[in-house]
């Protein structure tokens, strides 16, 4: 498994918008064969900070995901959105094993 | 419910020693019944980094885990292996909704 955590910050006036946006996205990823999980979380003291789960089965996962039109979609969609750039940090996951996603 | 990440960076010569704790924290964790998800990551990049992410059903279920017998164990067992103090940021679930987990 490859975890990605992508944090986002976005704009005060784009919290709810960004978070219908992705919403949209995440249900239609949790589709993609590849994909065990994909949250979408909200920063309790902080709204305007977004972390977003991706769990992918194997490495090959996150370039089939950049492939999809609900990807393209939202990338599209909350371009202007964003606060600042966003930042992903990759993990392998130690628990659960692979079986458990 | 109440997704918390706990960030922990270990000294690093207790990686593996952090992990065996984690796993052991993990999977007990896993059997009480307000905690949905107890994931144990690692930072691919900075190996002695550490993601704990923990899905509680209620806003109590976070002391009644601090309140068992395995949660003592870690955290008296661990305590030397930090490399600086864990930090928790807390979120809430945009999706999956609440039955999703």
């Amino acid at each position: 498994m490859l975890v990605v955590h992508v944090h986002v910050h976005v704009k005060p006036e784009c919290v709810e918008a960004f978070r219908e946006a992705s919403l949209e996205n995440a249900r239609q990823s949790v589709q993609e064969p590849g994909i065990a999980r994909f949250d979408v979380l909200q920063q309790r003291d902080h709204p305007t900070h977004f972390v977003l789960v991706e769990a992918y089965r194997t490495e090959a996962d996150p370039a089939r995901h950049k492939e999809t039109a609900h990807y393209q979609h939202w990338r599209d969609a909350v371009a202007g959105m964003m606060a600042e750039l966003r930042q992903s940090t990759q993990y392998v996951n130690c628990f659960p094993d692979d079986t458990g996603w």
